[in-house]
């Protein structure tokens, strides 16, 4: 596969990155994952606008990747992925210089990385059609969760635990409050309202959680976007995480117990309806 | 000049980091650094045997790290630093994989990467001699701080807030209580007794706190293991930074506001002057 480093466009394997980036040393750098649906990647912007965003609040030395659009256009090309499914990965750091805390100085070029893959959705697929089970973790990720920072290891040990309990999301949870999943944003349906947390530092504000709001507004689904607390769970009809390869998934169980009749509900139904239509639409 | 990496020892230029490495990607890697005086590592072993058990708790392949210890002796030598004062830093990741969340298999080797630096000592002396001043930020970490993570980013910030406030370290403070610095420990003296943080979660337990602490038994200074709230600070007649390079580092000034008589105190003259006769034993 050809990727992009740098300016290049190279074979992977002969991209190498320096042991003095900051994204090695420090995890100083902001990723983003877009999917592609038969070539076309969907909210590209979107994705490339949330980049600029943390680069900015991050201090980088730039903060307009607008211009990766046209990467990711090429790369698809490059690779022969123009009409496939795919899955996108862009990686961003404060570049590389010799390890010391502070800020290298602003002439120190950021790395910026992308490849892309073929992503077979038959799996993701399935798990929308009958819906995963899931378990609660405690989060122990530091308070900027609003960045998508590369610094991700509460993540992959959440992730790792869910693995090993053989479900499909680890949900984070803080002060009783189940915020997001190791990967995904967690919403539910109580009342008939779509209950979601508040985009905040607690949580990162999603691609597809924005427009899975904006989709249940059009849709008449009342949003409230308030806590999901442990202890009320049974007042909820139906769980759901929110994230770019997995779109809308229904959680049908949680810690082992049966959310609803333990079957994707009328919500997430009319919701992943919709979500079809809008990336059909691009 | 010569580092290792995986095995080798190669002019740290031609040392290369795969893009899949999944302390560029995760920041799932740990890291250690340690000042040898006149060519002496000092305290190898307790670097070495945290690094192992951090290994352990991220429950990497291998948590057995003693073997390092030769070749830092290697490094020394072959880059003629064998009678210098250096600096190491030893760097572990869980290697490279193709990105995905969870582990990758447990044949995927370990990234094991070490180099050192000459260090001239003269700067941070200084500092030790007259003190620095500081500043407060708010702890913005995630909860294993007992962990020596790469996942620096909250670090980084701090330090680069402390660099622009023109002094000399950023102080972590979570619910009032000044827990450590962004790569030092904390400590203070209050009734002539030496008062730092409980190891746990939410500091690192360094190697330079411990041997200080231990230190401070022999000579006959009380220890309290308890909270600094800053909103006792004026009970406080010293406060002092501790870490490898920074060794015992008196804080004479904290958020712009005179520590004591505004120089180091006579407690921490008298620890440093301890740690001193603890380096010449090795």
């Amino acid at each position: 596969m050809i990727a992009f480093f740098n300016g290049e466009y190279l074979p992977k394997e002969e991209i190498t990155i320096s042991p003095d980036d900051r994204g090695f040393l420090f995890a100083d750098g902001l990723y983003e994952v877009v999917l592609c649906v038969k070539g076309k990647p969907f909210c590209l912007r979107e994705h490339l606008k949330r980049l600029g965003k943390g680069a900015m609040q991050l201090r980088f030395s730039s903060a307009d990747f607008m211009w990766l659009e046209e990467v990711v256009q090429e790369l698809l090309h490059k690779n022969g992925l123009e009409r496939a499914d795919a899955v996108v990965y862009m990686q961003l750091t404060r570049g590389a210089a010799p390890r010391n805390h502070p800020f290298p100085s602003k002439e120190t070029p950021l790395t910026v990385y992308v490849f892309v893959r073929p992503f077979d959705q038959a799996e993701a697929e399935a798990a929308r059609q009958r819906g995963i089970a899931a378990i609660t973790v405690a989060d122990q990720r530091w308070a900027r969760c609003d960045l998508k920072s590369i610094g991700l290891t509460a993540n992959i040990l959440a992730n790792q635990q869910a693995m090993e309990a053989g479900v499909g999301e680890a949900i984070f949870m803080r002060d009783g409050i189940l915020l997001e999943g190791s990967h995904s944003n967690f919403a539910g349906v109580k009342d008939g309202k779509l209950v979601t947390f508040p985009a905040c530092h607690r949580i990162l504000d999603g691609v597809t959680r924005q427009q899975t709001l904006a989709l249940a507004s059009s849709l008449g689904i009342e949003v409230a976007l308030e806590p999901i607390f442990v202890n009320e769970l049974d007042n909820y009809d139906e769980l759901m995480v929110l994230a770019t390869t997995m779109k809308i998934t229904p959680v049908v169980q949680l810690d082992g117990r049966q959310i609803g009749d333990g079957t994707p509900g009328s919500v997430v139904r009319r919701l992943q309806e919709g979500f079809r239509s809008l990336e059909l639409q691009g």
